[in-house]
C-alpha cells in the first residue's frame, strides 16, 4: 500500500550527502599511483622467502585481485576499468617492503586501487607468516605518488618522512 | 574425448536468445536514471531515525554498493561504470521515502541501477526495522525519470499514478 | 610512523555500534522465511509471460542467486549457509505476483534473504518488462512469514493488511 | 613502526613480473571471441532436456553472468564492459554442445571472457545431470575464433582438429 | 499501488520448481570429491612450465578462489563452507593435466566445487597460453571420485573411459 | 581430444602444496581475533570527524563488509561464518586508531578478518581524507589478541611493542 499523499512530510534529511560524487564531466586523462607499505617485524624475512617460494607470487595475485574490486571495498570508489596493476617486493632482514602501481585512463585517480593492492598484498604475507611471527605488523601503508587529474603531479616527500606533501 | 563428428544434430535450441543483447554500435550519450520507494507501515518513522541516526547513511551506503554490482544481480545487464549515484530519504509520520539518482556516459541506461539502488537502500532500511515494525513493507518502487539513449526523455506521470507514463 | 603514546585522547567515538551484532551465543534452530511482492501495472502479463517464457525461470535463478548473496547486500546481515530457497509465480492479468521462501538451520532467522531474493526476482521481471511498461512498479515487498528462532512463529496480517502483526 | 633506513637491502624480487599487463595505449577496436565445448557421456541428451526444459535458460544465465566475472576469476584478465554475450546449445543423442560468442570495443580481447561463459554453461549443464550421468565430462572447450586488436583474425583449423591453428 | 484483491487470479506457473533443492533435513558427513582435466594441444608444455614458473602457482590460487565462489557461479549450488582445496599438476610433453580435490563435512556434495576449481586453473593455464599455443584445449573435464552423503563412494570406471561409472 | 595414455610423465609437480589448508578433523571452538591500525599524518583528526560524521559510520561498514569476503581477498582463507564483527575508533589530535574485532564458532581462527576489517575501515578512511591529507599513512596494523583453537590465548606485547608475543 502506497503511503496517503495527505501524509505530511515531517523531516527531510539534510545532511544526504551523495556517497558516490558525479565524475560525469570530468576530464578523461592518464593517471597513475604508486602506494607502498612495509610489513615489519619478522624474525627472518629472507628465510621465510626461501622456505616459501610461492608466496611472493601469491601475494602479488591477491592485490591484482583486489585492486580489480576497490569499488566493492571501498564504498567512496567509483568502479573503474583498471589499464594496468604492477606489484613489487623488496626482501629486508627482518621486513618485506610491498609496492604497488597502478594505472588507467579514466574520469577518476586510481589511488585507493593503489592502496588497496598494496594492502592486500601485505595482508596476504601476513597470512602466510602468521605461525612464524604472530607479531608481524604493517606499516607505512600510504600513497607514494599520483599523476593525472586536474591536480597533476603529487609526490610524497622523501625527506621528512611519511606525513608531509610536496609538489615538485 | 569430443564427440564424434558423425554423431547427427537431432535438435538445435531454437528459442537461443541473447540474455545479453549487443550494444556494440549503440551511440555512447549521457544517461541519467531516477527511481523511487517508499518504506510504508512504520510505527514513528522520525522516532526511528532520532533513535538511530545511522541507519540513513547505512543505507545509502548499501545502495550506492548495490548499484555497482547490478550486473552481477540482474541478469541481463550489461557492467558499466557508473559516474555517479545519489540517494535521498524523506522522513515521513509512518513511512521513509527513498529515492536514488544514477548517471554515467555510456551505451546503455542507468534505469536498473536506480532501481536497485533504491530497492537495495529502502531492504537496509527494513533490516534494521524488523524488530519494531515486522510488518513494514516496500511499496511503489518503480522508474521516474529517464534521460539519453535512442527513446530520451521519460517521466512518470504524476498525476494519474504509477502506472501510466507520458512524454513531456 | 606509529602515533606517540604520549598524544592524548581527544574524543571517543561513543555512538560506535557493532555493525553486525553477535550471535554466538544464540540457539541453533531450524529457521524459515516467507516474502512476497507484487510486479503492477503491467498492460497484459498473461500476454507477456507467454511471448517470453523464459523470463520466469530467469527471475527464478536471479532471486537465488542473490539470495545467497544477501550479507554481501545488506551490511547488517550475517553470512549463511542456506539450505533451500524456493520462488513461485502467480501471474495475474496485469500484475505478476513473486513469493520467495527460504530456510536454513542455524542462530540468525532467513528473513533478509526471502526479502531480497523476492525483490531481485521482481526486478529482474521489471527488467524485461521495461520497453512495454515503462511505469511497472513494485508493490507490497514484505515479509508474509517467519519461523524459528527465539521469538517463534510470526504471520502477516491477512485481513488488516500489511502493517499489523499477530502471534497466532 | 616502519623499517629503519639503514636496514640493508638483502633482496631484489627480480622475477617480479606485472600479473596484469599494462594496456593503457593499446589501440580501442572492436573485438570478437567464440569459444565452445562438448558435455559428453549424456545416457540421452535429447531425453534430459524435454524433461528439463528450464536447464538451458538456466545454463545461458550461468554463463553470461560468469563471462561478466572473468576478471575476477582469471587473475591475468582486466575488467572490461562486455557489450553483448550470446550462449547457443546444439542438442545430439549423447551430448550438447555449447558456443559462447563475446564482444567488446576496448583495449583487450575477450578470448577468456567467451572461454569462462562456455565454461560455466558446460558445467551449469554438469551440474543437472549429476544424477543421470555422474560420468558426464567436459571435452574440446577452446577457442574457435577471435577477431580485432593486433593479431587480427584467427580462425581454429577446421580440419586438423583443435590443436592447430590457421590464419585465412 | 498494491495489486487490487478481485483481480482475478489467470494462471498459476505450474513448472514453478525450486532452483535450490532442501537439504535442511539431509544427514551431516564427511565429503570428498575429485576432479580432472587436461590442458591439452600444447606445443612444449615442459619449457612453457620452465619459462613461466609462476603459472603453476597462479592457477593454483585461481582454482581455490573459484571453488570458494562456486555457489555463486553455479545456480543450483548450496552455499557452503570447503574444508580443503588441493589442485595438482602433472606436466606432460604436450599436455598439462590438473586435478582438484575439495573436502568438507555438511550436508551437500562438494563435487561442483572440485569440478568448478579443476576448470578455473585449467582456463588459468590458457590464458597464459594464448599467445604460444591459441589452439590449446581442455579436454575430460570431469568427476573422478566422490565420497560421502547418502549415495557413498563413486569412482570413474578406468578402463572404458569418461561415460561410463561403477561402484567398486 | 584427450592426452593419449602413452605420454610418457615428464615431470611432476613437486612443489604442489595446498593453498587452503584441510581442517576438517580440527575442533570446534569459540574463536576471536582483535586488530588494531593507526591512521596517521592528519592535519587535524577531531575537525575532520566533525565535519564529516558519516565517516566513521561508512568506515564501519566497509570494514564489516570486508571481514565478511576475507576469503574471497586473502587466498588462504577458508570461507566461514563471522558470528560477530565489531569496529571501534579513538580519534586522537592527528590521527584516528581503529580497532576491529571478530568471532565466530569454528575450526579455522578469524585472525585474517579482524584484519582484512581493520584495514579496510582505515583504508575508507584514507579515502576521504586524501583531499585534506594526501599523506595520510596506515600505521601498525597487525593483530592484538587471539583466542580459541589449539594454541589458545595470544597477546601482543604491550610493553616492548609490535614485534614481540607473549602469553600471559
Amino acid at each position: 500500500m502506497s503511503v496517503p499523499p495527505s501524509d505530511r512530510l515531517t523531516h527531510i534529511d539534510e545532511r544526504g550527502r551523495a556517497v558516490m560524487v558525479d565524475v560525469t564531466h570530468k576530464a578523461v586523462t592518464e593517471r597513475l599511483a604508486r602506494a607502498s607499505a612495509t610489513v615489519a617485524g619478522l624474525a627472518d624475512a629472507l628465510r621465510f622467502v626461501e622456505e616459501h617460494p610461492e608466496v611472493l607470487n601469491e601475494a602479488r595475485m591477491a592485490g591484482v585481485s583486489a585492486a580489480k574490486s576497490t569499488s566493492e571495498l571501498i564504498p567512496l570508489c567509483h568502479p573503474l576499468a583498471l589499464d594496468s596493476t604492477v606489484i613489487d617486493f623488496v626482501i629486508r632482514s627482518q621486513a618485506i617492503d610491498v609496492r604497488a602501481t597502478t594505472g588507467t585512463i579514466g574520469q577518476t585517480g586510481v589511488e585507493m586501487e593503489a592502496l588497496v593492492a598494496c594492502a592486500t598484498a601485505a595482508l596476504s604475507l601476513v597470512a602466510r607468516l602468521r605461525t612464524t611471527d604472530p607479531g608481524a605488523s604493517i606499516e607505512s601503508l600510504g600513497l607514494e605518488e599520483k599523476r593525472g587529474g586536474r591536480s597533476g603531479l603529487w609526490v610524497r616527500d622523501q625527506v621528512t618522512g611519511e606525513d608531509s606533501s610536496a609538489s615538485p
